[in-house]
């Protein structure tokens, strides 16, 4: 069985997660979406909201391979290992992110190198959303429908005190 | 009637972004110049400072645009609105701002897609300078004369303590 | 009058021309369409073919903006100042275009530093399009419907001995 | 069955491509190796040594998964449909490749996007490598031990004119 | 006499950065690594015991090189001066890196232009490795002998309250 | 005694190769500048030509550092062996650049890692030109004064036909 792990911070998740997750359970019997508790970050949103926000935008995937959504706080590497993953997904937008994943690859091959890193590109309209300025963007009163699910941008509107 | 709109936090305002102002009141008849309050950044200038700095160093230019300079505290996106500009001017100076404002403009347009987001270079010996280390090296007794102009670097150094 | 020079090779002109273009005529009075004629290039469309195909592609946006298409074969700064051109509008695609795009500001700053060179990105589903890419595709009977307008695919596939 | 087409000119294979093979293996259940014809290029091997030199070099990752090395001339997207590839895998090595692979994924989603491109990092030690500065460095008598197998060096040099 | 100052926080050193220290030695007489201060950080270890350790790490390498660590917590260009060095040693690992050199430099050059910046790149097995991320992997148990001498991991774990 | 070797075409010598040696030449005792012969690339300039230039040029820098002029046709690493270099110099102007002189480096490092390259920065000013473009333009009737020494740029245009 092929395990895929996909790790982020989902605070939220946006369309380009979404968009990255299709593809992936293409790739994967198994698809273990770990959502990074990243405290120090001061997430918007509790490892609990996250966690459930996820399930319920991801849970049509289900169709493609068995979705799980987990939380973590330890070593990437070895929440991979725990999982019993063979592959972490990540999705590349940028120049910049590929710089600091090729970091991290490096360093992640060096500590156990049969978990490969695979990379996955969103559709182009999906690769420039970000979860940090959607949360801008929804804070200041603009429109996000673009970049996150109905469900999600209604939670996003409660936390700063507005109505949708 | 062409208006365009500047933004930044100018904290403080340096040889590089009046290089911009420069070549961008050729473009528009107006060009407002739009200083982002940004209290979360921890300004070192207050919000009346940096305009008042701006204002002052940008007062020459009317000569070939009607010049504003304005705070503002919204989305950027409504703040053209709010101004009646057809075009926002970013200074594109290196590989990492180019990724960023890749993403910023992609946000935007489908936000609102009749304002356009116009990139200017400026000269290469002004493209290295940034507010950010300008300060750095203010505050280290460095010599700014280069970065910044007279009047700018003068209040600098006052607000560090020192005398030029 | 701000006058707009929008200079490329296109062959053939695709959607990424013309989303830049659609944008560009807002930003000026009138905007020349210089093709290129770069005959060291071998390009697969004859001059007058390119200056008829974009002519005939760009009718549409006339209402906008006074619009020209003009073949040019000495140096771009030249056939700018010839034009009476303010600016010379560039489509960024990517950190690549960036780099070439800069060097080539830098040196036209030297020769002629009034005349403006601005950047413009389009949509994200029209940036990764390039008139290379679309020839070799449909050289290969792959379907450019995405890429470039009716026109333009049926005289490409003729060009290739093909029917669409 | 997962199936995954790894395609490349292998003019000739080196460490960095057997380096990607072996980490593709782990991910699909048959790896279709696609050698791309490319006579525009003027490739010093012919495409029957290059399929030859790859076959033979990588034999031994046949306990992994099934490999297939397949010569191809056609467009890639409908190569991958032939082989029925459900991912295609590519190697990253640098900025310069992302941009470039960047936009063929945006195209190629065009096309047809059931087929998923994956990319894979090498080992930094091989990510270096290139193929056009392996032939040089040959051509040059260089010492290309650490860039290609002992078989490839060989006819390598044999190519030359030079004996090992 | 030639004298180079590598500068840095190093916070702790890695084999990184000594692997840029084994290649600066052969470039000039004396080698001054200068350890920022970086206060503001809020640097893991102390200035004593990030000097204590540099020295410790470095002490072979006075074989090829005099080699003198010391703290700073002034402007880099006038901390040079002071040690009358005539070149400042950077690594170059990335283009992101790249780009913030491209900046120091160019504002270096414009405060004193008879000091010069030379880079130099590490092996790549060293490139990906950071400060940052061997201490957030020592912090959650992970195994860093890969990238940091034995002497600066034990006292690693030991800030971290663990045991090698 | 410390050798570099600084390496290139020089199709023509620009301001921007000048400058990079005016840095190289204080950090070494003995400069070998090694004019590629690179036949295969249609120079415009003949070897003999090009060397010529190149010592009409730096003659000024032979009170700072020993300099010698070479003609080589042979693999960069063994010419810098031949020549008893410690180190190579390379100009860095922009991150394509930084990417192909990783790949090098990595490479020769691999062939000889005693001889290290160091990369030096041009004043930003210089740092846009390179010699193609630089030909362009004075084929095309362009001003060059800013970008090549007198000397040169009397022979460019010569090569074209033109008088200056």
């Amino acid at each position: 069985m092929r395990i895929g792990l996909y790790p982020g911070t989902f605070d939220p998740i946006t369309f380009g997660h979404l968009d990255i997750i299709s593809r992936a359970v293409t790739l994967v019997d198994k698809l273990v979406i770990g959502v990074a508790v990243n405290n120090a970050k001061g997430p918007l949103f509790s490892i609990d909201e996250r966690v459930a926000l996820v399930e319920q935008e991801t849970a049509a995937f289900s169709k493609n391979a068995v979705i799980e959504v987990k939380p973590f706080d330890n070593l990437l590497i070895h929440f991979a290992e725990t999982c019993g993953a063979n592959t972490i997904v990540r999705g590349l937008r940028a120049v910049s992110d590929f710089e600091y994943e090729f970091q991290m690859v490096a360093m992640n091959q060096k500590m156990n190198d049969t978990i490969e890193t695979v990379f996955l590109m969103a559709d182009p309209q999906h690769q420039a959303v970000s979860s940090r300025l959607v949360k801008e963007i929804a804070r200041l009163d603009g429109n996000i429908d673009a970049f996150v699910p109905d469900g999600v941008s209604r939670q996003l509107y409660t936390k700063y005190g507005k109505t949708k």
